[in-house]
C-alpha cells in the first residue's frame, strides 16, 4: 500500500492528520504539485482528475478522493472511530463533515485557485467568484462560532473527520487572508484545541 | 421519521431514487423553494444551510446533507447495497459517487446557479463562473462516457449511488444546456439502463 502525498496541499493533510490519528502508518510518495507532476500522464494513469492524496491498494487499485481514502482506513482501523459509532451518529458525522467541506474547506479553496498567481494558466481563473467564496467562508465561520458555543468538536463531544476537514480549511484559508475573528471566542478554544493534538503537525 | 423534499430540485431527487431502489417509504413533507420557504427562519432550525432535503429522525435531529441521509438508510436497510459491499468496495463506491458529484453533478448545479434567473438575487451570481463549471461539465461528460467503456455501473457492475448521482447531475443540466452528445454511446447506453429502472421516476 502506497499513499501518494503533496506536502503542501490541504487535502493530503488530511489524510495524514487522519492516518496520525488512528496511529497508522504508510509508505509514502511525494508527487511534486509545483512542477505539475500531478496533471502529467504517469499520475494522471492513477488519478485521471489529477488529484491528491491517492492510495495504492494492495490489489493494485489507485482509491482516489480524501474521504474514499478515510474511510477505507475507519473501516481497516476502526480504533478510534473518526467517522461516526452507529448507523445515526455514521450519518450525523458525515453531515458535518460536508458541511466543513463544502461551506468552509471548499471556500477557502476556491477563494485561493480563482485568485492565486500559482493557478494562472492552470485553470481558467475567474477570481470574482474567488471573492464570492471568501465573503462565503468568513460567513460560515461566524456561524461554525455560534455552533461551537455548546460543544467541543463540530460533531460532537467527540474529535471527528469533520474537526480535520475544517481545521485543514480554515488554515488553508490564511493564504487568502480568511482567519478566525479574535471576537470569535468559540471557535478560537476549537481551533487552539484541535491545533495542539500531536496529529496536526502530520 | 420525515424526509423534508423538494419536487424539482436536484439533490432531493437523489435520495427519493436511492429509497426506490431500497424499497423503503418515508413520510414526506414538501418545502416550497419557489417561495424561498427554505430560506426561512421555521426552516432554517433544521438546516442552517438552507438546502434539501433533511431528513427528522425519531429522536428529533435533523438530518441534512444527501449523501449523509443515503448513509443512514444504507446502514438501516443494507438490501441491496448501494454504497459498497466491503471495507475496499464501500471506499471504491464513495470515490465514484465524489467524483460524480465534484466533477458532473455540482458543475450542473453550478452552470444553473451561477447563470439562471431563479438564483437572481438570492445568490451574488457570477456568470463567467457558470460558463466555466459547463464547460466543466462536458469535458468531464466525454471522460466518463470513456470510463464506461468496459464497464456496466459507474463503479463497476452494480448499480450504487454513484449512478444516481451521475444521473440525477446529467439530468439537471439540460436546463443549461448540458448534454450527453449521441457519440458518447457508452454514456448513452449508461444513461438509457439507469433512465428505465421505476426508481428513476421517484
Amino acid at each position: 500500500m502506497k499513499l501518494y502525498d503533496s506536502a503542501a496541499a490541504p487535502n493530503p493533510r488530511r489524510v495524514r492528520i487522519f492516518l496520525a490519528e488512528k496511529g497508522v502508518e504508510v509508505e509514502v510518495v511525494q508527487v511534486d504539485i509545483g512542477t505539475g507532476e500531478n496533471r502529467k500522464p504517469p499520475f494522471l494513469a492513477k488519478n485521471p482528475m489529477g488529484g491528491l492524496p491517492v492510495l495504492e491498494l494492495d490489489d493494485g487499485r489507485f482509491l482516489a478522493e480524501t474521504v474514499a481514502i478515510c474511510r477505507y482506513f475507519e473501516e481497516t482501523h476502526p480504533d478510534p472511530p473518526l467517522m461516526g459509532t452507529d448507523a445515526a451518529d455514521r450519518a450525523w458525522v458525515e453531515m458535518w463533515n460536508r458541511r466543513m467541506e463544502h461551506e468552509i474547506a471548499l471556500n477557502c479553496m476556491q477563494a485561493f485557485r480563482q485568485t492565486h498567481d500559482f493557478f494562472k494558466g492552470r485553470i481558467p481563473q475567474v477570481p470574482e467568484y474567488g471573492a464570492v467564496c471568501k465573503e462565503a467562508a468568513l460567513k460560515r465561520l461566524a456561524w461554525l462560532d455560534t455552533e461551537l458555543a455548546d460543544r467541543e468538536f463540530v460533531a460532537g463531544e467527540r474529535f471527528t473527520i469533520a474537526d480535520i476537514t475544517a481545521m485543514v480549511g480554515i488554515d488553508f484559508g490564511r493564504v487568502s487572508k480568511i482567519a478566525i475573528d479574535p471576537a470569535q471566542k468559540n471557535l478560537q478554544r476549537w481551533h487552539e484545541a484541535v491545533s495542539s493534538r500531536p496529529s496536526a503537525k502530520a
